[in-house]
């Protein structure tokens, strides 16, 4: 890891899926490039922006001044910022953009902004004339480590989240580590919470490099693009081995069983507790039921929670501001959750830092009976 | 092909897409096996019936009956007949109806009825989830001969027919073709028009054959399952070849510019002018410009005329109820039209029955004063 930073410095993963490859491109201002890059992969197309209005404002002017200096005619489309905007109505008004905007099978749509966006205009790009080429520009720490890597775009249903959508890879993403310096430290964090999961599902090394240098990463530069890119090199290669998530890719979803059943049982409320926020107390409960469940001594959950906490995580369900949760309603949302099949609870557990794996058939009642001994320790 | 008629009597068409393969089975009475053919399939999955309210209530009991003989839990939601249900919010009832069924990835949609049901819940059951199988049990003859063959599914936007879709291939076509005793005739007309396309295309023998028997094919029995049957052959052959629609999946357009220009300028009008019936006028214009370009003689065009004729479609854009065609506004709709890319015209030629081809850069001059002078001709 070199300790320059320049703009050139840059860090390109290759995410090997057949005809659908593609490049991650990590760093420092790969955004001014994002016009130079797009039109050698993807010569003579116009390009659509699909971006939320708070990105918009921060760098929209930035990726068109790119994308003017390689030649390539493009229009924006901002959605307004936040979850509101995976729905049924945000994404018929962005096809209906790209048609207005007069794009082609050949043309290509840029999804510029958080996973909101990239959900939502990569799904968009997969049926609008059945699918045109897209670019994803994640800006939020949670897009470049998460959601821009796997291919997986969607909405929300009034059912539930991400239930209507699609497998649809980009053709490219572009990663640039410095617009996050514009990011709030509140989403900033949140996305920290999924960087540090991939250092508890399999890379002990990682999360001690973290729980020393987590301040670099929030800092910028080189650091933050190392754990950038070696997030997304662990989320590409859980792809590349289950590219429709029916096997490995479930460990992704460590403490993200408990973590969607807080975020339920605030009814979503992002004032209340943003989704890495839920994560963050989700893998705490996952190491400590896992404690619980004898697979793990009781110091892999206290080097979580240290760590968490150092960044700014909260780190039990009593940090939620207004906290008031009850277990049969967390089991609930738990039994709802769309990972549940047909009754068998399956939950990520560990076997220390860097050792989980698929538990199927978890118990019900020990889930309960942890969760309600959790609650009552005020 | 046999004289007999019996339930077993079924033709079995297998469309080889690798991982995605599948077979359509036809004849009449395979209905009567839904039940049987999808538990094998797809064993212990539930279903839900997306149909529409006219087919519903001609067949949906019979469908039924057979998935419960099977021991297929089921539900059915039926939109309202007809186009206007490929829209957004109809796509976003199916969607929610799915979810509220409880459908799982597992479960099986069935899309049950004519092209609109086919599009629609074919495009649904790519989306819900990310994705569940689902079968197409066709039952106008349009869908059963084209539309539930190929994968392409899809919505309309106020943009354009189709624009917005998914390439989605099903686990299993039923084509019932006793269904069809319950279609209008003018529906049945307008679905013969794409089986005469097939013969038209590339298979002079089949187009002489129904020259001879389109009487029978109206009337049922193994006419008809011999026609439907050599249609799906020839539409999953293209399919094969070209399973995305970059090549040779152009032929299946053969009459299909022209008649996309007429069907837009009566509005869509279907009371003055179905898809089917466009097509027919279509093909016999293209028989005729084919002619005019010197590609064939005026044998091919007479043909063509006296067979349409002979089934009672029409054949002249005179012949369309109300009539007032206008060569300006039928050139810019072929220049609208999705198949014209960048500017040039792209327009299925013949050079006789049966031996069409693609021709590119076809002078748009030369078009438009062959519809001035075809419409001038009163
Ligand atoms: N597809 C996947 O695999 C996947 C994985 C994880 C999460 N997700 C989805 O991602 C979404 C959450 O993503 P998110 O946290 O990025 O949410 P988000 O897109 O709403 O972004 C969070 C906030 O940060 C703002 N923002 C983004 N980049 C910024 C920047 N550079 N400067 C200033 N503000 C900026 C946004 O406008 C928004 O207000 C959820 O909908 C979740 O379901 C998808
Ligand atoms: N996906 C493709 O490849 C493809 C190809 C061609 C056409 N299409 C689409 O197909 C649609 C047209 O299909 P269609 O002509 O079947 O239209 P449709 O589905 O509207 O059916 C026509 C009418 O016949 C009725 N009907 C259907 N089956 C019946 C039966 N057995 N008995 C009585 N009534 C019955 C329907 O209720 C409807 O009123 C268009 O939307 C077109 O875009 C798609
Ligand atoms: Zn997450
Ligand atoms: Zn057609």
């Amino acid at each position: 890891m070199s300790a320059t930073d320049g703009a050139d410095d840059f860090e390109t993963i290759r995410v090997d899926l057949d005809e659908r490859s593609y490049d991650i491109v990590i760093g420092a201002g790969v955004l001014a490039q994002a016009g130079t890059r797009i039109a050698e992969l993807l010569p003579s197309s116009r390009a659509i922006i699909i971006t939320d209005e708070t990105v918009n404002s921060h760098h929209g002017d930035a990726l068109r001044v790119s994308l003017d200096s390689a030649g390539i005619a493009q229009s924006t489309f901002a959605v307004p910022a936040g979850e509101k905007s995976k729905s049924y109505d945000t994404l018929q008004s962005v096809c209906e953009a790209v048609l207005e905007a007069g794009m082609e099978r050949g043309d290509v749509l840029i999804a510029f902004g958080g996973g909101v966006v990239g959900d939502l205009a990569g799904f968009a790009a997969g049926v609008v004339r059945r699918g045109m080429p897209f670019v994803q520009i994640p800006t939020s720490l949670l897009a470049q480590v998460d959601s821009s890597v796997g291919g997986k775009t969607g909405i929300n249903s009034p059912k539930g989240k991400n239930l209507v959508g699609l497998f649809n890879q980009p053709a490219l993403v572009l990663a640039d580590t410095a617009l996050l310096d514009t990011l709030s430290e509140r989403e900033m964090r949140a996305g920290y919470a999924e960087v540090a999961k991939y250092g508890l599902i399999d890379q002990p090394e990682f999360f001690s490099w973290l729980e020393k240098n987590h301040a670099a990463v929030f800092a910028g530069g080189a650091a933050r693009r190392y754990a950038v890119a070696t997030s997304c090199r662990a989320k590409a290669d859980v792809v590349k081995a289950d590219e429709r998530e029916n096997g490995a890719r479930a460990l992704l979803n460590l403490g993200h069983t408990f973590g969607h059943a807080l975020e339920a049982s605030v009814g979503y409320d992002a004032t209340r507790l943003v989704h890495g926020e839920g994560v963050a107390i989700g893998m705490v409960l996952a190491h400590e039921f896992s404690h619980r469940m004898n697979h793990c001594g009781p110091e892999a959950a206290e080097r979580v929670v240290a760590h968490l906490k150092d960044v700014g995580l909260p780190t039990r369900m009593q940090d939620v501001a207004g906290a008031d949760f009850d277990p049969d309603t967390l089991m609930n949302a738990i039994a709802q959750d769309k990972k549940v099949q047909r009754g068998a609870l399956t939950f990520i557990l560990t076997r220390g830092i860097g050792q989980s794996f698929v538990s199927k058939d978890v118990p019900r009642d020990a889930v309960a009976a942890f969760l309600r001994d959790k609650l009552a320790a005020r």
